[in-house]
């Protein structure tokens, strides 16, 4: 799934952030999340308005977008909210959130598309007494016309002369109004920057605990919240157990100075805990929140999603369940009992943080007066100490990037497996596909649209040993549809796949014992040189960056310019990131690590790591080229250890032929068509134990190698 | 000449800097130099304690190195100095700087070899009333040792357990001590971050205005300050007259809000006033100081330097002479009359800065009370405005960094000619240098000393039209010495030059129209296979960043990787940086721009700038390998231009011979060899005609292709 737009607005509905998201979005509107969330996101799930917690994969023909009705009465009963007893807000921020800052959400938190009708993925409403504005970026001005009600302006973010959410509102706002938001859908660093903001026109931002206000006109109509049943993410596939993942974590904990750390982010749950849930589509992760204290651990979950197996797998690891709604009452326990607490906020909620420091508060000022002072005093100390006293009396708040982020990101060796068997899997599965819609399109001259070749691919994975679900909605654009980086075709609108078009497919899955991501670009007839010439140089790029060894610790961003170079040879380049992390039968994205144009992110790139290689090109209103690949970080035992460093290189994942009719060969070194055909000669040997038949012969003739000529 | 050396100490006294020498080697000494000076040095020309102040080209064999005596005498007259009315210090710093930051300085600033003994490029040394310490880095501890009377501690710097300047001055100092420096040699950025660090201990910085109290023992020992006169640098040279460089300047200036600016690098005021000095070795450069206002502009210098053409030259362009020393006074009258001055305070001295400040406050004082409350009011709200209104009231420092600095390192199409012809003379001296060693070596069996081989190159140099001077002094390592990245051969304990060994020669020139530096390496004899096989992946590393084509104002940084890549793929790596900018008939070494795997630097390239791609690589106590040519930035015209952008690529300026006897072909592609020979046929191509004789049989030989095989 190709990684990140590049200047593209950075909305908190987008879940785009931190690092990729900077660069020239810097307030396109108002606030940012924290640059925690950076790896999480960018294509939310579109409303399945019909759908009920649970979730299962879904053939993209099934979704539907009806026009909202209505919106004005739910517009004015919002506003009414406005005057509730102990309220008295001027305007209310919806945002695209859940509590989690997850990429994809369930359907109870799309308060945005429910309120503003606009059920697009990247979105933050805005209501004030007399107006309601929606943001949204350059994928979604044309559906959000259709959508939005007559009392809503589209705000068309990243256009020039577009204010942002905080411009907006200090505008049309007079000062000292008051701008209401649900602390449970903000990261604390992204409410802190919006406070900041707010604060510069002397409005006040104020944090509504008491029910989220769009709950209240949903009200029954409202999905009920997931409660699929969690399972347990088995020790083969895990690789280490709970106990032995929190005893890391817990140290971690003590060498910062902590006594317990809250974790909010629910693939960092679902990984420590070794479970998985479903709650959410294509990420197969359950709603809940974690507390390791030195000696206890409590998940907070809705005990409905918890089964007997679930219940001794806990008990085994000593984990105690608790409500998930009681989360803020354990967060104040913690302070009353003088937790020094780690929290990471660039991605939990500000409802958390601000129950501990409230909570923290309460605690020195009930403190006798003598010791009060010492205690701050201490305190104070304590902030620019670099060691800290865990004998320090009284509470702590650690700000600090969450530990389980790259204790995560670096998988270990029944991981590695899972991810290479369930690779090979799927590869059998797109080798069919390949095989049919080759047939289809080329011997029986059949055309397909766009929608039904990806729920085609779904057949197809479906059938897979293990397979659960697709780790994203596909992206299946045709000619010019395959330009559009972020396009998702629509029964009604999308375009056919046919022998005279480009055919870029980005798509993946999920997999009990992995995860997949993998983009092909095909043509089933005759590309044109120009097709031939970009596709070239996008595969150069990837076999550049593929064939890469670098110190360890290297940050991703330095080897960008490898997978950009053959393009740049001619002045071409593409306007995304080159890489993403991905998780191990978990979401799809993952941080820290990353490889990209951005040099903001200084994540060093260690063995164990697995990130994508997805350079791409697009030719606006013509076609899109994209080739990812997954691969792991590992060691390369070079003949030399330069600086007493390892050299890293890189393992491939993804064992699916790249299409070689669209190369042009005079344009390949020597060297390059031998990583082609040693690439294919692997796909071959790896893959065809797993076909038979037509899919065999498919393969055969798709991994057959090329000639390599005599110069370059 | 290489670029930056990894992770080495920063030193004041080494003026490497900012970008280059933060990483690692933070704090080493203490304090700092200001982001600004990192492009000007790092290898200090050592000193010729016998030398006048004019500098002419000198033999490296002509260099002394005397063991200092007298030396505690001179402690004890700095430490009665620390007394002398009004002072009362504890603690004085004497670093290696010049009042201008300059990369080359005066023998009448070397006053830091002068009151330790100690004669190396990089070094600070430190007197308090009862210790004596003085910090260098690797390159010298030996030098040291030998050079230090005993009443002086040396500090290796970078060494485990070793304080850094000011670590040892808050443990060795009672709390409250007063520190003192002369506020010319440190620059105003240096000054702070030191006093905020002495601060901690409750220290006090202390500005020595009433002259340098080394001086005071100097005395008339002292070597005067150069009295070189200045010339004219013509005008088909510097291709822009000085009344159109200092309207653009001027534009600056209403651009920033500013009236006015304080320029005191020597190379900036060079370059604005095409005047070349003859004050320092290596850099064409004169001591002064100079203020563009918006009408006006005034040159600080010893007017003995200015002869009756440049009267003329600069009575043409407006600008006023004054003494050198009139700079403060000048500086407090801009205060006085409310300018708006602009002052790149990583470059300019705290003296010049502090005069201004203070003259400010002075200003403030002065003023009725109500019109005072205004004017801070106003002054305030300024610092906080994004555009200044220069009809406020009173004066203003505005600190931002130099805009000499970009527009001189943008060359326009005289100064690239001139570039491009002195290359071509240099290559031509080159080639009777290298026809003449050969010939030596190899026929004669002679062999020579590395200082002999460099003393006979600045004998062919020293033929052709307008060669004025070494741009740097001359890196002449064989075999080990090779690997020693700052090597400097000493006529007494230097090597020999002859078949047996790999030798590195790192050397350049400035002409009148032009600066050069080019590094070669070579075998006189039988290579072995590893030193072709890092030979062959420096070369390939050279061709990869020379080949490259990227977007405009892409920073150095990202193209670092493209050098190191070969290198990297057998674990081999090179602990500096790839890239330095050059000037045109000026300093060896500029910024902003630079390449370097340091991310700090986000300068992007832009066509006309100039700069080295050195790759190396260097194998402790065996053998150094560097194959440098400079190379201009310039549009590449792409068939596209994606994003609008410019693509730019490298054009090169330097033609001489790659040794083909040092390469492994079997490892290089048939692009790459392609590369070579296609470099080797422009070298005969331009160079031949230049050249006669065995020079130019030399020069047929050495740049015949050599064959493409037919695998990579």
């Amino acid at each position: 799934m190709e990684a990140v737009i590049w200047k593209r607005p950075c909305v908190l509905a987008l879940r785009s952030c931190g690092p990729f998201a900077t660069c020239g979005s810097r307030g396109t509107f108002g606030f940012r999340n924290g640059g925690r969330a950076l790896h999480r996101t960018f294509i939310l799930r579109v409303i399945n308005s019909t759908g009920s917690g649970a979730v299962v994969a879904r053939p993209s023909s099934a979704r539907k977008y009806k026009r909202s009705e209505g919106v004005d009465r739910k517009l004015a009963a919002l506003r009414q909210l406005f005057h509730k007893p102990g309220l008295q807000m001027d305007a209310y921020i919806i945002p695209s959130q859940d509590p989690h800052q997850s990429e994809f959400i369930a359907e109870c938190f799309m308060r945005r598309a429910f309120i503003s009708g606009f059920t697009g993925s990247a979105g933050t409403a805005v209501v004030t007494k007399d107006k309601a504005s929606l943001w949204t970026d350059g994928r979604y001005f044309l559906q959000a016309e259709n959508q939005l009600g007559p009392d809503w302006t589209l705000m068309r973010a990243g256009t020039p002369g577009v204010p942002t959410v905080s411009e907006w509102l200090t505008d049309v706002l007079s000062p000292g109004s008051k701008v209401g938001i649900d602390p449970f859908l903000f990261s604390s660093d992204a409410a802190e920057e919006l406070k900041h903001t707010l604060s510069t026109k002397d409005h006040k931002l104020i944090y509504v605990y008491d029910g989220n206000l769009v709950d209240e006109i949903w009200k029954e109509d409202r999905p009920k919240p997931p409660a699929a049943p969690v399972r347990v993410h088995d020790i083969k596939y895990a690789g280490l157990d709970v106990s032995s993942k929190i005893s890391s974590l817990r140290q971690n904990l003590m060498e910062a100075g902590a006594t317990s750390i809250v974790i909010s982010m629910l693939d960092e749950i679902a990984w420590l805990l070794n479970l998985r849930g479903n709650d959410v589509a294509h990420s197969p992760v359950a709603y809940a929140y974690l507390i390791v204290e030195l000696d206890s651990t409590t998940l907070f979950i809705d005990p409905s999603k918890i089964t007997p197996e679930v219940i001794v797998h806990l008990r085994n690891s000593n984990v105690t369940v608790k409500p998930y709604e009681s989360l803020l009452l354990e967060v104040e326990r913690l302070a009353n009992c003088g937790a020094k607490l780690w929290l990471d906020t660039s991605c939990t909620n500000v409802a958390i943080v601000d129950a501990f420091h409230s909570a923290c508060n309460k605690y020195f000022e009930n403190l006798p007066k003598r010791s009060k002072q010492k205690s701050i005093k201490e305190r104070n100390k304590l902030l620019n100490a670099k060691s800290i006293d865990t004998e320090m009396e009284g509470p702590l708040a650690i700000h600090k990037a969450s530990p389980v982020a790259i204790a995560k990101a670096i998988k270990n060796g029944a991981e590695l497996d899972g991810m290479r068997q369930a690779h090979l899997r799927d590869a059998a599965a797109l080798a069919e596909f390949w095989t049919w819609l080759e047939t289809k399109v080329v011997q029986d001259k059949t055309t397909f649209t766009e929608v039904e070749v990806a729920d085609k691919l779904l057949e197809f994975r479906s059938k897979q040993a293990g397979f659960l679900d697709t780790s994203f909605d596909t992206i299946s654009g045709s000619g010019a549809n395959g330009a559009i980086i972020h396009y998702r075709a629509e029964p009604d609108t999308c375009d056919i796949v046919d022998d005279k078009k480009l055919y870029l497919l980005d798509s993946g899955g999920q997999y009990v014992d992995g995860t997949t991501d993998v983009t092909r670009t095909v043509h089933l007839g005759e590309p044109s040189s120009r097709e031939k010439e970009c596709f070239t140089r996008v595969l150069q790029g990837h076999i550049a960056l593929d064939q890469a060894i670098f110190p360890e610790n290297t940050p991703g961003f330095v080897l960008d310019v490898l997978a950009r170079s053959s393009l740049w040879k001619i002045g071409l380049d593409y306007r995304h990131g080159t890489g993403h992390g991905v998780g191990a039968s978990l979401n799809v994205h993952e941080g820290p690590q990353g490889i990209s144009y951005r040099y903001e992110n200084m994540t060093g790139l260690q063995g164990g790591m697995i990130v994508s290689n997805e350079p791409g090109y697009y030719e606006d209103r013509s076609f899109g080229i994209r080739i990812e690949n997954l691969v792991i970080v590992r060691d390369m035992e070079t003949p030399n250890r330069f600086g007493g460093n390892s050299y890293l290189g890189f393992e491939k994942l993804t064992f699916v032929p790249i299409q070689s009719k669209l190369l042009d060969l005079s344009l390949m070194s020597p060297a390059e068509i031998e990583w082609l055909n040693n690439y294919h000669s692997e796909v071959w040997e790896k893959v065809s134990p797993l076909i038979q038949g037509d899919v065999h012969e498919w393969l055969w003739k798709n991994t057959r190698p090329v000639p390599v000529h005599s110069t370059a």
